[in-house]
């Protein structure tokens, strides 16, 4: 059994509305947690990064996610049960990072049709149509009954970063509010080095933001236990025109 | 009884929190859901057509709509029975299709005066003083306290399109995140044509993204089940400056 | 006990989804509610306005308010227990104001040490690994396990405006979405006024938006009963260039 139904979206606004209403008309005592619907609109890799560094703060739960430029289409819709934790959403490489880690024990295709019955159908709103019924059905535990068991899902993965002696070509994955840019590089794969160069701007490694004045650079092993570019009390993001995707920070240790 | 209050408004943010403040003083029990505080800022037609669009998924639920130019001049604010939901907001016309399909039992005007006792009082924020304590009567089971029947309610029209031989004249009702341009013109009415155009640019009819390359336009019918004008993986809404408001399609069978 | 647990921060997204991961991992009971996650980035002023404006409209709760720019420094965590509603934020004044209002019982040093024991340790993230977990000890009763009791907390005044015979000297606090500009002058303080002027605009004092033409400047006593200005059906802070922080108003009663 599951405590909370998670959704990760890039609607932005009013279609996770609906897919909450038909969550509940199905599972009137569900715990609904909205973690994000601001996804880059079809940033699959930005899904995939925020799912895998959320779900584990979680208790047990049923975590859906929907970035789905494939919608429509012949992409499939999956359920895959880990030890704790179920993730809903496409099979296009999002749920994969945080499923990999969190353990997989059986891989499950959504029967569309069958879930169409629940609410409505369409070409274009499977958070409605499809995933939210399923994720419901979960919550009910009746996971079984979301379509037939298959053997694998799409592979995706998130730490896809090369280092050399002077490069490191890795990925922006996110840019937080307050333009903070999130790389995907591991803290611990660059914990000796004294300072990252991007564009020729100087990012020395640091403890914490307070190690700089205010208004300067800095990088610092973040939150998500990454490297991230910032500067003190302003956007890295603004005044450097960091955003997400591929990035070459030249470093030295 | 109702499972759940819902919320749709145009306050953008903040506001409605002190609303759920407000709602769970007086019914703790109260599950609160947001629909969307994104409305366009007083436009009444969009606040409408996504209620009208939303309500169906839930179960039976208080629906709480406020887009409320009028709010502090002489408007009512009113309750609306159905058979399984209950809708409040501002007579401007907001609640009317929704309740109008949902099946208009009694109309309630709300006692503002009766309303400012529960929380505060203000000419400027209802929501807070006037909706948030009558959807949380409605929700403890005491509809009837939240002021004197009445007959009638103000009328709006979603679906005030007009088709000709060649020319579509309609609304785009929303605009979503993606850029997607959503209509009213219902997918019934135009299922047999092959395309649209709009300041010369050709939408052909399809039935799902994938069928056009990736950045080619296109029309569907969407989850709204009104015709949509879309870019494959691109935003119609910014390459084309569509946005919500009246607009003429040339069409083609 | 407490009835809900309401979040303030300027994390704008996805940072307030994992926060509630870990309350409620720790507290699956917990009724979290969203007040506002777009605080201006590090406005502790904004954040210490909205939390005092809002806090009182709900049943008793615990109450974390999240601006922190000394975030990873050696400012302190504080828990504030007050009456009926229990404070929990960075000790940099974001919570006096609300606290001095509900009735401060005992003030309490957060252990960051001993809560980065329940969901991780970073030193730019204390909405996750410190707030979140303290938030979920009070709503489960265990208020004296995050810390020590200490003597006193961070001031922060809301109200230092200054009114002379022709000029005030206020703060503006809150740029609401129909870019109403939220003032820090009591309306008792004005009530007497005529008009206001800001870089030679009049703003006439008024009863409710209905009292001028649209399209119109006016000022009146809004909601947070302080003074707002405004335009009817338009955007004040748009056109006149009104934003959050200190203002000269002209005024004649």
């Amino acid at each position: 059994m599951v405590d909370a139904v998670t959704l990760i979206t890039d609607f932005g606004d009013y279609y996770q509305g609906v897919m909450k209403g038909v969550i509940l008309k199905i599972a009137p005592d569900a715990r609904i947690v909205d973690i994000t619907h601001n996804i880059e609109p079809q940033n699959i890799y930005q899904g995939a990064f925020l799912l895998f560094n959320s779900y584990r703060f979680f208790p047990p739960s049923v975590h859906v996610a929907v970035v789905d430029p494939g919608v429509g289409g012949n992409r499939r819709a999956i359920a895959v049960e880990c030890k704790s934790h179920v993730f809903i959403g496409p099979d296009n490489g999002i749920l994969y990072p945080a499923c990999s880690e969190a353990g997989i024990k059986r891989i499950w295709r959504i029967d569309e049709e069958k879930m169409f019955r629940f609410a409505s159908s369409s070409t274009t709103f499977h958070g409605r149509d499809v995933f939210a019924p399923a994720a419901a059905l979960v919550f009910t535990g009746k996971l079984e009954e979301v379509g037939e068991e298959i053997d694998g899902m799409h592979i995706l993965e998130l730490f896809d970063y090369s280092i050399e002696k002077s490069a490191i070509r890795a990925r922006i994955m996110y840019v937080d509010r307050f333009g903070n840019a999130v790389t995907n590089i591991p803290g611990d794969a660059v914990q000796d080095a004294k300072a990252f160069y991007v564009n020729g701007i100087e990012f020395p490694l640091v403890e914490t933001y307070s190690c700089v004045e205010v208004g300067k650079p800095l990088a610092l092993i973040g939150s998500f236990n990454t490297l991230e570019l910032s500067i003190r009390s302003g956007s890295a993001s603004e005044l450097f025109g960091l955003k997400s995707g591929e990035v070459v920070l030249e470093w030295r240790k």
